[in-house]
């Protein structure tokens, strides 16, 4: 925690313990800080803070005083739901994770990727291969930000298909879709600023906040709809909130996809609160059904939302392009890019153009939505069938992840470091939601053929964890 | 100009002009805030940087105070030769300037690429479609930071080559050199460091200190030896400076190369002044010598250069591959890296692989070498004869650009608008050295052969260069 955030929460507690009055006067920034003993800038820090939530207000050169306290600020219920998180430290947690899953012959269970096997596509691997010996593929003209004409077209002609209003000029190429969720929120925030986030989420949210010096606000799930639409509306009313990062569509870790009513919902809130939206739609193609499901873009009639996406989560490391549809932020965007990574690869770029201009995109990914289902089905059954007396096992149509609810004392992290001794690789609950107490959940990859070594190693999984609850008993 | 600068500034020529004696107290925070109108954030950072720079010392509590003068701040000379740059903004140039590169039939005098005809190579493009259609290239285990294990261990072998004690574990894979920079930079620095450049230097270096929020300090070039130790050693005495972010072989865009005694000096003076080099060493292998010029990496005895390279200037964009020869700060570098771009493409990768250990890579540099000095040799002489009696020309034997220095009155940038108009780009010295005042400068690409219609272009370029002339005359 900052210093200064520290600092704040005393401040915080002080005013709620009745401390103060409304309209009393703050200790001058001088005197806070012989009181406190910490820095004058760590002082003007944790005013400035409490001035944001409204807590306390300037008055002009004669210092900080006692704000009215808001009704929302009294109610208790969500002062406990929504969560402020002013320093956040997941990135050493998501390193060694993610190293740990490097280790030669580890069972994957904990990967983020699908099986490499189920995205290998041989008519892209000819195509790559065709292009990797033409000349074209090799010069960086027109291939700066925002990327591939052709390509932006036909990315934005799949959105047109899908009833939203979209020109190539929308969309900014990136190198995945990381790059684009990290570049949007970039673009979008300063330091300090506030955002929020469902209180579980992709790790890579909690790391950008990390690296980009926010602080986070986060909403809890709602345990039937997914998105708790109220805790959403009341953290917007509270909080000077900048930009929302969400998941909405086969949500990672947990698995739900949110329905239309919401999402338009959301889409108002945003407009009403008049605050941004950046859209994580990586797995938007991984829903089992007939129809992909819609997005908030869609339904975005403000240009409130940078939708991003990429072709890493449905052709693999192989084809890491992504993209963000940034509308009026496009030139913001490719100037933080033109910073950092400049260009993405050509050769990924056309080979891209070609397959699919050609329609073999959806081919691939009916049958890859085919097998997932397949596979996740048989690993929902066999897990159900082990676990069932002590654990609660989240399925979703859609994607690869189970989401797995251990018994209460099992924290997730205890249970992935007990297993990647014997190499066993899972996602625990602190890489999504580092800020929360409940830890007793883990996220499973099922995305594999169920074979006798997978099933030994599911064997292995269940005994480790029945122990832990017969231990407890 | 931040307003903290400005303000630091006034304060600092009224301390120059006797204003203040040494140990008399500066007006209290609230009482300047008062008398300047600035807020308190701003005067607190005035004060700041004062402190940072010996000008003024807190005591305890009590407040600021002008500091004894220093014996080089009373020299006029370093004053003037050295420069403090605040606040960069460079961005939006580089930006315009980068895109009107992507004008369909512009004559390409401006691109910082060499002309994509000689880096393409048959057999890499070979390797590459046959990895292409190998499973291997798309799965993602193994090809997380810090990138390929055998790619690792053949770059170390280069620098083994050149006697520089290297393993595998010092060197992470990044996204091109441009990611290496940025990303040593921000390992290395907090917001509102001191870093030292050269005071012409490749733009990245001024956009990744505007990104970072970083203090810039400046060095002149020296006319003979390309780097003033003197300048050099005098900043480091002069100002906090954490990191130098130095290019000293094949200069972009000046072109000069730094000789072995210069470097080891600077390796020296990194130690005892404590401070980090940042080295960029993209055009290592474009010196048309027999031996590619040492780094100062070559004299490091205490690990503190981060020295960084690429494939993507002798191979092209489609070999988009660079490193960083991190050695102690790999980790630090990895985890910045899982944070943003998360991996390098596998495919590239293991092609690199394939290309480096059967030796195509030397021959493919040989070539180079050779196409690159006929082609720039022949271009300096037919400049040289058009444009003698009003253009400096700077020839060194490495490279492909020239570094021309105008009539006195033509700004680089005046030249670079005009010449847009009529489809020929060139590199104005506003994209390189944004803070000074001589913008008499451009920078020539010419890695193309000698054609007609290059001839004609050339033609055109001279003629508004002597019409500006004449028109002056």
């Amino acid at each position: 925690m900052f210093k200064s955030e520290k600092l704040a929460q005393n401040i915080r507690q002080m005013i709620e313990n009745g401390a103060w009055k409304a309209h009393d006067k703050l200790p001058s920034l001088r005197e806070q800080t012989e009181l406190s003993g910490y820095s004058l800038m760590t002082v003007l820090n944790a005013y400035q803070v409490l001035e944001s939530q409204g807590l306390v207000y300037a008055k002009d050169k004669s210092g900080y005083y006692i704000a009215e306290r808001p009704q929302t600020y009294n109610s208790k219920e969500p002062a406990v739901q929504i969560g402020l998180n002013s320093k956040i430290k997941i990135n050493s947690v998501v390193f060694n994770y993610l190293k740990s899953l490097q280790t030669p012959n580890i069972a994957p269970f904990g990967s983020a990727f699908p099986n490499a096997e189920l995205l290998y596509n041989s008519r892209f691997m000819q195509i790559l291969a065709q292009h990797s010996k033409r000349k074209s593929s090799y010069s960086h003209q027109n291939h700066m930000p925002p990327g591939n004409q052709e390509l932006r077209q036909l990315i934005a002609n799949r959105y047109q298909l899908q009833g939203i209003n979209c020109t190539s000029d929308d969309i900014v190429i990136t190198s995945g879709a990381l790059e684009a969720l990290n570049l949007s929120l970039q673009a979008l925030t300063q330091p300090g600023d506030f955002i929020l986030l469902q209180q579980t989420i992709f790790y890579g949210a909690w790391q950008a906040a990390e690296r980009l010096g926010l602080q986070v606000i986060t909403i809890p799930e709602h345990s039937q709809f997914g998105f708790d639409l109220e805790s959403f509306e009341q953290a917007l009313k509270q909080y000077p909130i900048k930009v929302c990062w969400l998941m909405l569509n086969v949500h990672n870790p947990i698995g739900f996809t949110v329905n239309s009513e919401i999402k338009q919902r959301i889409a108002e809130l945003l407009n009403e609160y008049q605050v941004y939206l950046i859209e994580d739609d990586v797995y938007q193609e991984l829903n089992y059904g007939a129809h992909k499901p819609v997005s908030v873009k869609y339904f975005d009639q403000h240009q409130r939302v940078l939708h991003c996406s990429s072709f890493s989560k449905t052709l693999g490391m192989g084809a890491r392009v992504g993209w963000v549809f940034a509308g009026p932020f496009s030139d913001a965007i490719q100037h933080l890019q033109l910073m950092s990574t400049l260009t993405v690869s050509p050769l990924l770029q056309n080979a891209l153009v070609d397959f699919l201009s050609h329609h073999h995109y959806e081919k691939h990914l009916r049958h890859l939505r085919q097998q997932l289902e397949k596979y996740k089905q048989k690993f929902y059954q066999e897990l159900k069938s082990r676990l069932d007396s002590v654990c609660e096992i989240y399925y979703y149509s859609s994607g690869y992840f189970l989401w797995i609810k251990l018994p209460e004392q099992l924290d997730g992290q205890v249970l992935y470091e007990q297993l990647i001794q014997q190499n066993i690789a899972i996602a625990p609950a602190l890489l999504f939601k580092p800020e929360h107490t409940s830890q007793n959940y883990i996220r499973l990859n099922c995305s594999f053929d169920w074979t006798s070594e997978i099933e030994n190693v599911v064997d292995v999984l269940a005994k480790v964890i029945l122990n832990h609850a017969k231990s407890v008993d």
